[in-house]
């Protein structure tokens, strides 16, 4: 037909010709939870052939909404993977399945031409966790050969805490704003609710706090409870139960009590019949989550008495209905004298033994607040009789927010594997948080989420590599950086073998770039105030004087660091011998660690031959070479990433190496007033002088409470 | 092969089984270009006829970014609609094209068996919006056959007023944050921004002002003014403009004068180069937007001057560079004992002359404050002198937020269509807005967006509506309600005739339902303080009288309204006498402002029959009813919708209902102290006493400033 021949057919693939309206781009929207067909066909066949049917057995083999949700999961996920349908049968197990909590195993066969994995799980969640296992196994294009895997979770809670405020802004949130729609909540339930949800549980993760730990009592009024439960009716087939912050003095500030005294009798009261109206609204919910007594939050010290009578109150409420009380260790005073790196140890360590059973102390990896690189905190291994929950920081707030590249799986290795001798070598702190090492039978690690409402979820694109990663270490300390690194590629961006190592290697480096452009050699708190974006090792005059940063690092003509060791504050003292010997020892002392407990001076001759002052300045360079040597290696990769993450990813890195910069001229030329020494070869002068570090501000960074309005 | 027997193969739509993590979902974001392959063949084949080529005509005949963005959108939108390409040609007119501003010419012909569309137009953004035209008509089911339309816009700036602070948060903003991510500014150009400003252009918008008018100086700075001229970068290909508020003692605060005066020499002097170093960042700059001492806002007036000295001011500064100045009349102050509804035209009508050409003042559709219904503003048509802009609010501050479907064409049609008699009959609002009643030459008008990161822009899938109704109406105030509801409706949710009709008929009597539901027969102001959602009609003690509900609606035992007539505060007075006769008599005014301009005894005669305290009854409960109508008609509408988006508006439906109960209670209970009558048969009682309505408080309701942090 003469009038049809200017009239190309296009195949499917031009369509997305420019922006996103037509809503097919690849937006990170997806996360790791990406199901694109395998184009290998002798790969896909082979998987093809493997999975002639899947079986999910439990001991109901009942249809519940976990199930359903994990065969469609299945579903979804094969059509995409393989192009065709995979049946799922749910049935119920003949044999005795043996505890295993939400663990499973994943047996695949071939009998009779008949290719079948089976799921086998003591509860539904853990069926749901073995279906995404599955998944992720075709993702990351594993065989399923003979496979025989019993996957056990290391730690019983797994939980996200998000800083989010009802107002859905989000303290030191860098990926837009909080996912909860309060206001359209409980009618409206979006979808990204179950999204949230999906991906929580594709990584093993069971838990959610939805409030901010500078806590707003309103959370707790019927006019939100209602809006928590429709929450918590989403997350529930997902086996993710919902936790809330307790503002203490909720009961003055909504019970209209005229104390929150926790002993006084009527608070006690209006506690009781609080966690009863809550439980009958989410018979599920896990508990609370406290912050008290700390950057002048409310707490039980407001009415003398001890953090201990302020948790017990609130888990005498919970007990009944089997809810925990996550009780915050990260507590320092204005008006103690001493080291705040010492101050929750002193505080806390006598009152081990005088919790409930259902109370957790909550501690963060190191005994500031979330740096860069910090010693593991002396708590861990120093309650023996306490279960201590493990808190861990996925939103980057001391490096670079959603701006910045940071990998943080090598953190929390780092942590996880020190040890901390409290029952004899090997008992790491992963080993204390897991249980193991006090035999406490339940155990609970936090992660302050990253989320947000931008349309990847994390804001940078790789950032949701440290979501991905909090929850497969929280199922499973044990797992390498690497592993995780690889497996979160490969479902993100795919297995093109040009790309995977590339990509691997950047994330594996990015945390120790930005320790060493930012906070090298134990360098600590030294960003600008308030947003903390940006270097501030000048701070030196606000409110408390252990919210400068002259406080942490101690320059002076004389050298650079904080003695910590038993001629400084001692607060190695806290530490088991085998560790306060090593950490004591100026010779001893890990040189990442070495400011952070020792005060050196310039010339100190370091383990390169460097001195102290050149060495300093060599890490910082370093960092700075280290971001551009990703750039050269992300601009390698055009075309075997798609677009729209490749040019979001170059524009952040090259953010990134601005700010590296900025990081290394602002340190370096005020540290330079103190060690008077020039800067060694190869490390490239500032671009201004110091002055205009000082005087620069930034408006409106994202995150920054103050700033919020 | 036997061990591929249980593997089906599945067709492409079988794929999106849950959730929307696959990201393939309906979920808003594609708005009212969504280019799905039309389904019926014949239509289909009719077009793919008509469209051998497509050739685009300018004066230059060059690839521009503006026709580059033209041509693409062309290949994208065919081909989703028609499964394939269409070549499109870029020449260079042959003949002089005639002056035309924005306006195209659409031509299409058939030669010798060649179908060809033509798009004409004296600049490049003419042709894209000839583009967008010709693909709504494809959208639509349009015939092209014998295609000769001539568009020329009526009003020539078209701009989209957003009220978003730097923060991201959105004052009276219902649909998350502020699209404009300043802290990853300038670095990373989110895809979202040219969806944004496509949508803009396909409904032939051309400016946006990107900053609340309770502006903060800080844009202004050299901080914010690159990331400006970035977000004007990406908007220019689609002829969009940006504008920013000024901040009026932005001198003080961020240029270190000790005064703002604006008839101080440094302040003069520092304006202008600001305004240049604007310009030398943004060439194309369309001018600052200022609310001046308005509400709290600093302004000429502290310093003694005029609205008019200080207008100039920023005028002058601009007029060099092309740039305008638009001045909101947006005034009433505390301390004046007269009718608030009066102010504006007592301040402004006396500086008509006063201002320097490149001056807009831009008044309100109403004399208060964008409530559901209100006389069109005495200040159309009063200063012949100066180019009026109007001001409308897509957001729907008054009006339920994001919650509640109210189309706002009807009204917006309402105050376009008003009869100012400025120069005799016919001298509407819309004629004296495009400049034809008084023959200015630029002519502008305002719409407050109602856009936010909520995935389909406006939170309520419905409200995208009054953003394409206000692009619609702005080029062309004489389309109908209807036409621009119909268009939308098949552009949005497609041509199903099944559906069109129904969601027609919904967004038409949308807004007369809220009216009726909440603020009937000339009532307004009757909001719930601060956040505006819900009803207030008890508020009568706040900081200023003229915020209050009883200021306005003086419910007495002797009856309800707010004299304005001749023997009240004359604000009749303000219009032309043609127009105040039939305001002015309590039997002439039309009963949907009967209230706005008189207090009327309980029992009086209604047209209907009724008195006026059975007919406000009336009114309160048909408002209900209605929303119960539509909950049962988009019930019907299922299977027609796709489930996501119907699910989304069945729960709002849900809400309204809830909510229109709530006005209709609360009023009347409130009322019914002074009407002292019983409710008239089929009015449902109140399902709460009044004591519960006057105690009633919501928490964090998304817009309110005092709320924000």
């Amino acid at each position: 037909m003469n009038t049809l021949r200017s009239f190309r057919l296009l195949g499917l693939l031009a369509l997305p010709l420019l922006g996103t309206l037509a809503g097919r781009a690849e937006d990170g929207y997806r996360l790791w939870l990406r199901y694109d067909r395998i184009t290998t066909e002798a790969q896909r066949t082979a998987y093809v052939r493997a999975l002639d049917q899947i079986v999910l057995v439990t001991p109901t083999g009942a249809e519940s909404p976990t199930l359903v949700a994990a065969r469609d999961e299945l579903h979804t996920g094969l059509a995409g993977l393989l192009g065709g349908e995979v049946p799922v049968t749910i049935v119920k197990s003949i044999d005795r399945i043996p505890e295993m909590g939400d663990g499973f195993v994943l047996i695949s066969t071939r009998l009779n031409h008949v290719g079948e994995v089976r799921i086998t799980a003591g509860h539904d969640a853990g069926v749901l966790y073995g279906a995404f296992d599955l998944l992720r196994r075709i993702q990351t294009r594993q065989s399923l050969d003979r496979l025989e895997v019993t996957s056990l979770p290391k730690v019983k809670r797994r939980v996200l805490d998000h800083w989010d405020n009802l107002t859905r802004t989000i303290e030191r949130g860098y990926a837009g704003f909080s996912l909860w729609n309060w206001f359209a909540l409980p009618d409206y339930l979006d979808p990204r609710y179950t999204d949230y949800a999906r991906a929580c549980a594709s990584i093993g993760l069971n838990g959610a706090c939805l409030t901010n730990v500078n806590a707003n009592a309103t959370v707790l009024t019927e006019e939100y409870l209602v809006k928590v439960a429709a929450l918590a009716g989403v997350f529930r087939p997902y086996g993710i139960r919902v936790y809330l912050t307790a503002r203490f003095s909720a009961p003055k500030e909504i019970g209209g009590l005229p104390t929150a005294d926790p002993l006084d009798p009527a608070v006690q009261a209006w506690w009781k019949a609080k966690v009863d109206e809550i439980y009958r609204l989410v018979p599920d919910f896990g508990g609370f989550l406290v912050k008290a007594n700390s950057e002048g939050q409310p707490g039980p010290q407001d009415y003398r008495r001890t953090h201990a009578d302020g948790a017990n109150t609130l888990a005498d409420a919970l007990a009944p209905h089997g809810g925990v009380v996550m009780w915050r260790a990260f507590v320092y005073s204005n008006e103690a004298p001493d080291d705040r790196a010492k101050q929750a140890f002193n505080e806390f360590t006598p009152l081990d033994g005088k919790f409930r059973a259902n109370v957790f102390v909550q501690a963060k990896n190191g005994p500031i607040d979330f740096m860069p690189r910090e010693p593991f905190h002396p708590l861990f291994g120093a309650m023996p009789h306490t279960p201590i929950a493990l808190e861990l920081q996925l939103t980057q707030e001391y490096l670079g927010g959603s701006t910045q590249l940071a990998f943080l799986a090598p953190m929390w290795k780092e942590v996880l594997d020190s040890d901390t001798f409290a029952a004899g070598a090997g008992s790491t702190v992963a080993r204390v948080i897991d249980g193991s090492v006090d035999l406490h039978p339940d155990s609970a690690i936090a992660g302050v989420a990253n989320t947000g409402t931008d349309r990847n979820w994390t804001g940078h694109p790789l950032a949701a590599a440290n979501w991905y990663a909090f929850g497969r270490l929280a199922w499973d300390h044990s797992l390498s950086s690497d592993a995780i690194a690889d497996e979160w590629t490969r479902m993100t961006f795919g297995n093109d073998p040009a790309l995977v190592p590339p990509v691997v290697a950047m994330l594996l480096r990015s945390r120790e770039a930005v320790v060493n452009y930012s906070m090298p050699l134990g360098l600590h708190h030294l960003m600008a105030e308030g947003h903390h974006y940006g270097p501030g090792p000048w701070v030196d005059k606000l409110a408390r004087a252990d919210w400068t940063a002259t406080y942490y690092h101690h320059a002076a003509t004389d050298g650079l660091g904080f003695n910590r060791s038993a001629s400084g504050t001692n607060a190695v003292g806290q530490y088991r011998p085998e560790v306060a010997r090593v950490f004591g020892d100026v010779a001893q002392c890990p040189e990442s660690l070495l400011l952070w407990f020792h005060h050196v001076p310039w010339d100190h001759a370091m383990k390169s031959g460097h001195t102290l002052w050149d060495e300093l300045c060599a890490r910082y360079q370093a960092g700075v070479d280290e971001v551009r040597a990703w750039q050269k290696s992300w601009q390698s990769l055009e075309g075997h990433i798609d677009p729209e993450r490749h040019r979001h990813v170059a524009a952040l890195l090259q953010r990134q190496e601005r700010d590296a910069r900025f990081w290394r001229d602002g340190c370096l030329l005020y540290f330079q007033q103190f060690s008077k020494r020039p800067l060694p070869v190869g490390v490239e002068p500032a671009d201004h002088p110091l002055e205009y570090y000082l005087k620069f501000q930034l408006h409106y960074v994202p995150g920054h409470p103050a700033e919020m309005k």
